[in-house]
């Protein structure tokens, strides 16, 4: 164990870990937060990484910063995006509601290591300083939020429409394979007419489809990053064409079209760009609770349940009632869906609470977007792999289900009409006897009328 | 008072006020659920008179209603769809999670007219049967939640899109009208750097024009129909075509382009659509909590507040202060952002909840819905009308916030470096004295120098 | 039509309908919010007719007012108690954030009645005055929390706690007649071990019992007072004794034991005691979401589903399906419950926004509780008076759904051990064979042995 | 890097890391969960250690294990409840509803540690088995619930509650220490009337004590157990007495009052009583938010804020606004506030999912219970010792704020009556005089009558 090294602010000399990239005011926010153990996910980090490489070059290009010093910094934050320095980060979520401290984190870790690129030992913030020069025309006002949308579109991107094309295509996949195979209806949870499986898995990959497109309506301003706002939403420190030159880099690097917000207090005082986001990870959090909760059912069983569809087994079983088959994977997917939903109102309250040029909690509200993308992702990506191809109908048993000789009535209605229709369900059912009985005793159909009239392949198809 | 009169249904005889147009199973329905006083409001009645038009016409071109019959249909239905028969409509909110019972009264009410316009008593069911007519090619399956899209169109088309181009329209009137006013920008609510108070209204502005945008980017979805269904999705007793007609009739009728959703059992198992447009409504609310929340603090006083604003009199006051004046309207938009966000949470649950090829929750969706429509247009409307353009900006007192001296500090940064700016601010806190003596003081600048680099004015308009 | 009468406050004349018996304040606020239509439900209406009724026998005790005075204002606010006026109170929820609308309303009717009861003409003021008298000794700041407090209180007593009562006997009821009726128990949807249908309705008999104890447990603080705390908490314009002497009254009249908040400024600025009951109707409405659902899937079929009980008629039916029966009542107390978890959102954020002095969120969130408590209330009444009593288990469904031989293997595990019970089962599964043949061909158990140990019955009631 | 060992389950061999102490169970649960990161506070996994040994000691005193085998697992499971066993539980929050795999993880790191300290290599499940002896009488079923509520209140009893008294005591410290600064009320944000610094500070307090009183109000149902349920409710491979016995032996290892839960299924099939602490955590989050934002607002500033109160330097601060001090911790609060209220809308959708005799969300329901004490007893603890105590008063600036001569209208209102003090106001405000001068303008009062009716101090202190 080394001797920690000291290292200056404003405030004085603060004792740091010989080891740690970190500086001076990441360690008094530690001593000062002790609070919760939550992380930002390392993609956070690597945004800031990205974010401030983008920074220095737009530095550069803007005649604000030479072009060694703008080289080594984007050498070092390099290696932050490339996630090398995830140990640097230590503090959790819960910091001032500006990110400042992981803003100056990351200023720290990545002046220091351009400083020991260059040669000078840890803690010298020579030639590179954190804050003239890494933060240089930044502020954590405008630095933050621009780093919660590139780590939010970066996820959307990398992770969680991937995974939700995954689902969907999965989800198509049985569709076709199920489109012939009739299957009963069911509306109230009550029996109700003959349909197709595919018809159902069709739906649910409806859903999924429906939850691409909602992300990609959000993008629009998504892509909008308040960068150049500085210090309240003013530029002021920022050369101009400063947040240009920055979109442009970042552009550039992820190949994505990002662009200055026209209006910089926009980004930094509200954050309705990320709540409009939640808002879609909430109405696809609701699609996949949906569609697990169907598949749960309509697997249940497997002698006293719907027995439709057997899931494939996954290893795992009861504590005690040795061989139990449970559907475990799409428990997950409905307890993902509820975090996100629960998730969602936290950033609800957090994006409604901005306060003059500031939203003060961005913190909490990033963090919950980016676990809310994180849940959903691998939920999905984890139902498309493991779940939806192995789930085997279970044939006889759909067949079954259509002897019900109550779904032929609603066939009959264009024909002898509702009121009738009705009367012959209700002899039925008080009788104990089939519709078709029902009919003949009450004197409404023949039996070979009845038999031209209800068809329950046609009617499953809808082709009255 | 006249003497009931008795209808039948397929359980039998129900008697009902001589007057009233609905029939028996709104009569028993009446009975059955007496929870709650909630009414759906007009706006869906008549669009269900509009719905009930669009079926009949649609029902005469795919050739299975006569066309005096799709007529008188078509006749009563737009009585509906005026308002002339609301009184008509008793049930609340609290029925069948398919909507059944409202629906099935529209089509008693519509039969009733139309076979009275006939020339026969009410009760008849002949020649218009509620079912075999009014409801013909339809279930509530798919006519309920057509008319839940239909309405939400409707009411963001002529409610709620207009209220808020008032509102942003209101509110960059005001950015132009405050363009030069210098004000003290905030972040952390502490004094932070000179802004003007035009860039805090174009924020303001700024975010209600997005929400406009992300209103229209939902309708792509929402003007998807899922009429054509029928029973479960199955499209069961429509002719082919059916969906088709329907949506192209409810276009003329309506101007707007409705149409067929191209999975039927997406659009009534779940109602994404209609969680996406809550969650933008959901936005748009937590945008009016943070204007709202910034005209209140910002006119907060009239001595011991910041006082930037007077609000306009609204001849309102104390109970017990007389005289006072609080920020009236301003907290309705602001208690009326927490009702949409608590009613977004009951859509949540109840977009979650579908099971199989029917969601149950769409009376208390639809109504949360509605409700968020209406609140959110109102409050903007009266904001936009009664508080904005009355603001009156306290100039004095804006201009003698900006004294602070503290603001200067990040001017000098680019020039002499954060380090050496914030032992300026130090020193200057612990001494009480201006940064300009404690920058002399410090050796670190001259005044001539220091009053070179700072000029509020620039550092307001952020240009360094 | 008679002309409309003027009356005056202090920004000068207003015109009012003749026969209504509000005044100047009130018609103000109509004009000024045109904004949404949810109105007070009357019980909060009522509540502030109790509420100036004490406040007058309180003023009078303490030397504040004069007995005539004090009498005449007793007999008017007890008119307003007994709903005689609730078409005079025309203001919607959306009003100022402390209630002071309502207040003032209350006021105005109040003096407006009892100077008519005296032989004044509506309006004069005299020799009742609507602030000097009515509202003596009292704030909108601390008036309007106590009749929130008040309505709140009065609809748990006369409303949900009976409802639930009822709810609880009705399901102990059939537990008592089901404890004999062997079931499958499920567990993640899954088949598990026998159980007895009894158990089932004892569980949601307990979780009801527990709501009202839950209700109990919150009594103590929203038994607590905030009048005498008039302006801001300061008791300022209150003579010595008022809160003690008003809390007494209540108490009186109403044989529940209010008492004075001891911290007046707590339950004006924050409103906890509210929250806090909103929170345990959310548990209420969580049970109630649990228990409809059983009940909606244990009925769910009648041939294709579970089948195992049949719910009551109720004589609604599908507009497409003649005869289709659904669990109507269910729905709607699973939808109630999803309002009132939403309701409880916009509570939180209501309860969380206070600043300094006072809550000014005071309507949304005293509308959105006595919204729970009614929704909840009448959704209890109604399953437990049409929807339990009458349900019939289908006691041949019930066993045979106990054939399934999976369930035996629980038992073995105390003799022949997980690992070897496991293997039966996975045996049994993969040859399409009973366990106990599995047993035996594996060697594990004789037959007679096999009996012996796997005894349903007994499984069903946990003696192993 | 030695090689890794083979145990064996129901489903065959599976690979596990040679110096990891889980089983085949937990190995097989990793390879099928791939889902987020979170994982379990250790404070859950202690609690199964806990739970374990009083399963051990119970199933002992009931005849169901010999006392060497108990004796092992109980040695075992203390090293678990004492932290040292944290790394062997690798599995994160996402798996099964029941949270089997991590009870299962429990009885395969105490079996294999048991066996170990017997001296047995890992693996060989002899002669303790982690079905057969580690989990005897036991099912997920009922032990993850035990566990749930078991975490819960140990960390409500050792880490929130005393957080909140520590809170509560401070803020009541500063109540008395502060009870004779006069301070300007406000409500509506407006300049309102004199009070006391004290008194808001009292307001504090009050809410805090009542936080407290809310979760001992929680307690009874939360100590009750549905241990002893085993499968499903039923008690099935439980001897007689183990539910009493065990709760017996967890409360001696406590010391607090665990009882058996009379009603098992209730207990298992429902987590109301979770939903009832989630609720409470709810209240005292809203508590904390108000509490957190009154003192950011009161300490806003320096110069252009309300700057009643100066807030102790913490040595963080801008990135860009040199020296800049902001309000963090306090913004910490009301952030983690956010997360709570959030983290309870999971636990609603959770606690409102249960079907039949299992809730099947557990895992996501105690995660968010868990992680919403953690973040409400850290915030509350920093809070309690870094802010409160060094809060300064700005003396100057709060007696300035009583200069404004509006404040005095209240007092005159029950000498001169409600309208004349009206009049007043109006007069001093529409020309700018004081009220003073406006009384004696409009000859209401003359000077030295006005002089005695108005005193701030009695006003503040609320003697008329």
């Amino acid at each position: 164990m080394t001797s920690p090294r000291v290292e200056h602010d404003a405030f004085g000399p603060v004792e740091i870990p010989a080891d740690r990239y970190w500086g001076a005011q990441t360690q008094r926010a530690l001593a000062v937060f002790g609070i919760g153990s939550e992380r930002f996910p390392d993609c956070l980090i690597h945004a800031f990484g990205l974010h401030k490489m983008a920074a220095a070059v737009a530095n550069q290009q803007c005649g604000a910063l030479e072009a060694e010093m703008a080289s080594a910094i984007v050498a070092a934050a390099a290696e932050v995006r490339s996630g090398a320095f995830d140990a640097h980060f230590p503090l959790t979520v819960w910091q001032t509601g500006s990110g400042t401290q992981t803003n100056m984190n990351a200023n720290e870790v990545i002046a220091n290591r351009a400083n020991q690129r260059l040669g000078q030992p840890l803690g010298t913030k020579q030639p590179i300083h954190p804050n003239d020069h890494v933060n240089r025309s930044q502020s954590s006002n405008d630095s933050f939020p621009t780093v919660m949308h590139l780590s939010a579109v970066l996820e959307l991107e990398d992770r969680l429409l991937p995974a939700l094309a995954a689902l969907r295509d999965s989800l198509q996949a049985r569709a076709t394979d199920f489109a012939d195979i009739l299957k009963l209806a069911r509306t109230h949870l009550m029996d109700a007419v003959p349909t197709t499986l595919g018809r159902a898995f069709e739906g649910f990959a409806a859903q999924i489809g429906h939850g691409i497109a909602r992300i990609e309506a959000t993008l629009p301003r998504l892509l909008m990053l308040p960068q150049g706002g500085t210090a309240a939403g003013t530029g002021l420190n920022a050369p101009p064409g400063f947040a240009e030159a920055f979109c442009a880099e970042v552009a550039r690097l992820t190949g994505l079209p990002f662009q200055p917000n026209p209006c910089k207090v926009e980004g930094m005082a509200a954050h309705d760009a990320l709540l409009e986001l939640s808002g879609v990870l909430n109405v696809i959090a609701a699609s996949c609770i949906k569609i697990a909760n169907d598949l749960r059912w309509m697997s249940s069983g497997p002698n006293c349940g719907l027995g439709e569809l057997v899931m494939p087994e996954d290893g795992l079983t009861s504590s005690i009632m040795p061989g139990k088959r449970n559907p475990t994977i799409a428990e997950v997917m409905v307890q993902a869906g509820m975090q996100v939903a629960g998730n969602h109102v936290t950033v609800t309250m957090a994006g409604a609470s901005g306060s003059f040029e500031l939203n003060v909690a961005k913190p909490v509200l990033i963090y919950n977007v980016l676990q809310s993308i994180r849940l959903l992702a691998d939920s999905a990506n984890t139902v498309a792999e493991r779940v939806i191809p192995g789930l085997a109908p279970d044939r006889a048993r759909l067949a079954r289900q259509l002897d019900s000789p109550l779904l032929a009535a609603t066939a009959l209605n264009p024909v002898i009409g509702y009121d009738q229709a009705a009367r012959i369900v209700r002899h039925a059912m008080a009788h104990g006897v089939a519709p078709r009985e029902a009919a003949i005793a009450l004197g409404i159909l023949r039996g070979d009328e009845y038999d031209r009239l209800v068809d329950l392949e046609r009617m499953a198809r809808g082709v009255a």
